[in-house]
């Protein structure tokens, strides 16, 4: 019950979150977002910040699982499966819960500093999966030799920018968006397979 | 001298909007990092929003020349060499100033709503440039098939994370960043080649 009602707290700051910015949004939005009074919303939470950091930590573990499983699914198999299974999941993340995830992509500098440098501190290493990966596929010559660091900025890049403009019930389904970025990911980095 | 006091100013506020966000900077901000006082100021301009007005369509006014010198000096071109001219000069666009390029990337939805409408019709017609190479480029074959506007928008923000971490004189030349984005943008979508 709890947990139901921070959940609605998360979901409704992450709309108003995504929509008019954090800066640009008070704990009165929210509670009227959920129809209540500001005094019973500091009930659940103690502060803004604590929605965001509610928000944002709940997105990263959403993020570090998909890419666990990803990695899990395509243990032992080439770099270029392994690569898109990996965007396939963190594009999953995305038009799951665009709001959640557009509010980690775009609001976790909002944060204050101890909690930035955590999130900080997990987007490093998740960056960093996807580098080793980029990395071992030029070694083994899957990938045409790219520059690790910069390859995983485009790739992450390119995919966040769904957080933008992603709507559900849009003209663009989130398996026809998946297909299509996991192609151009693919295509960017993979050596074509000559049989 | 009172242009060169403006572009002072446009270049402190880019700076400050960069670092701590536009609604997170105040007037009295942008004279302190000018050694002036707030009222001195507004000799020069009416409000912050104007400042980060002139910023956007300074750097509105940059990206679109850079696409029309590429268009005119790859006129009749394959199209994968015309797109790596327009890659190339967006990054350019993006590395040269990179303080008013992020400003624009990244706070242009800031301005009130009838100054975004206009900047939001600029940058849709600079992204339909984008669709219209990728879609004559994927009927000529010289492209893979490809949906337009979901490959210009990965293209676009792959391109755009620049100016969120490039910094002048940091591990990564301009000129790097340039070859490899260009190069992973390529493959992107260009057929291979085939001797």
């Amino acid at each position: 019950m709890v947990e139901t009602r921070r959940r609605q707290i998360e979901d409704v700051a992450s709309s108003l979150f995504r929509d008019q910015g954090y800066a640009g949004t008070s704990v009165r939005d929210i509670a009227r977002g959920l129809a209540i009074q500001g005094a019973s919303l500091y009930a659940h939470v103690a502060s803004k910040e604590d929605v965001l950091w509610a928000i944002v930590r709940r997105a990263a573990d959403r993020f570090e699982r998909a890419a666990d499983e990803a990695e899990r699914a395509t243990s032992g198999r080439p770099a270029d499966e392994r690569l898109e299974a990996l965007v396939r999941g963190h594009v999953g993340v995305l038009t799951d819960d665009v709001g959640q995830a557009s509010v980690f992509v775009r609001e976790w500098r909002s944060l204050s500093s101890e909690r930035r440098a955590r999130i900080g501190e997990r987007r490093d290493a998740y960056e960093n999966r996807w580098r080793r990966l980029i990395a071992e596929g030029s070694q083994a010559g899957a990938f045409v030799p790219a520059d690790p660091p910069l390859a995983a900025a485009y790739l992450l890049t390119a995919l966040n920018g769904i957080a933008t403009w992603y709507r559900p019930g849009g003209p663009l389904s989130a398996r026809a968006i998946a297909a299509e970025f996991v192609n151009l990911s693919h295509r960017a980095l993979a050596q074509e397979r000559h049989p």
